[in-house]
């Protein structure tokens, strides 16, 4: 019959203290969003494993964060001080879609659904209202379409640019909220169903 | 009414190619285990959002890579030329657990089940039979425990092992297999199943 000592049963895997490198790395990797401890371990197990891997890993982090910066019109991520969005003359520059992140603007390029401008507005401050001021000016853009997460801040950062922007004659529109392709009611919050109802379509007869 | 341009609409997401350097960064991470495309994406997002994180992380890899190296005894994970456990008095040195990787210690370390040596045999090689031989001689272990995941494997493994060391006069045992704590039967293969059944235990009256 085996006694088993269960003060020794911790509940957590942690790394023991034999490498503080080792731990370091665990915890850098653990500092990540959706990595937890035990992915964090697996993957500075497998960086040791692999040296190559590991370098080139580290060598692309230091290029990203040395050659990447926001694009100088628009915020996106770019190499240049232009992103190539900004840059095609063949855009729509009457569409302008206001995001919060350069996340956003790689998502709805990759839906294939928009082939005007993107303006990332990620903070409250007059310099950003300028910016976005001139760059509606500059392309003497139409249409302003929010493409923004539903939240009462997001709703309230919608009435913030409108009335910063009331003199330029916009039309102002936002995404359509409602029930994702794929997801079923019962997985649906309460707020996207009522919007689904009342922003109802007509189905062809 | 909306029309959607349903070839535009592609099944992945996947970096658009406005930044070289950044399908780079998207690609290492996505090469890593058990990372997928959209945590690769979210997490480049991350790093080029907090700089600090990423240079701590590229950096910690770099001196990973630099300092770890296997323990020049039983192959552990080391900043020494012996790891800690190797470089203990205190372990019991009658008891020699052979493992398949580094990960494998710190799991059984961290459980606190076992205070003997450790020896990670990760491939077939004579060099290897003969480093084992010479740790087991310089401990003058007496038992030697096979802590393997079951597979066929992992049965030749030891069957070869024992071969080689049978001038030794070990005992050899490994670790029991049977249903783990906390998991309901249906969830356990029939091979865990048999063996859980076969090697029973008698609960005390």
């Amino acid at each position: 019959m085996a006694f088993i000592n269960f003060k020794s049963i911790r509940k957590k895997i942690v790394p023991h203290n034999s490498s503080e490198k080792f731990n370091e790395l665990v915890q850098s990797f653990a500092n990540l969003p959706s990595i937890g401890k035990k992915t964090a371990l697996r993957l500075a197990y497998t960086l040791l494993e692999n040296h190559t891997l590991a370098l080139k890993l580290a060598h692309n982090i230091e290029n990203a964060v040395r050659f990447i910066k926001p694009c100088q019109k628009c915020g996106n991520l770019s190499e240049n001080e232009l992103c190539e969005i900004c840059s095609d003359e063949n855009r729509d520059k009457n569409l302008l879609c206001v995001v919060q992140s350069a996340k956003d603007i790689l998502i709805l390029e990759e839906s294939g659904s928009f082939d005007g401008l993107y303006f990332i507005f990620d903070e409250i401050s007059d310099e950003l209202v300028l910016k976005l001021r001139n760059f509606i000016s500059e392309n003497a853009c139409k249409e302003l379409i929010f493409a923004l997460t539903h939240t009462i801040n997001s709703d309230a950062l919608i009435f913030f640019i409108e009335e910063k922007l009331k003199d330029f004659h916009l039309h102002f529109s936002k995404i359509a909220q409602g029930i994702p392709s794929g997801v079923s009611l019962e997985n649906v919050d309460f707020i996207s169903l009522h919007k689904a109802m009342a922003f109802r379509t007509k189905i062809k007869e």
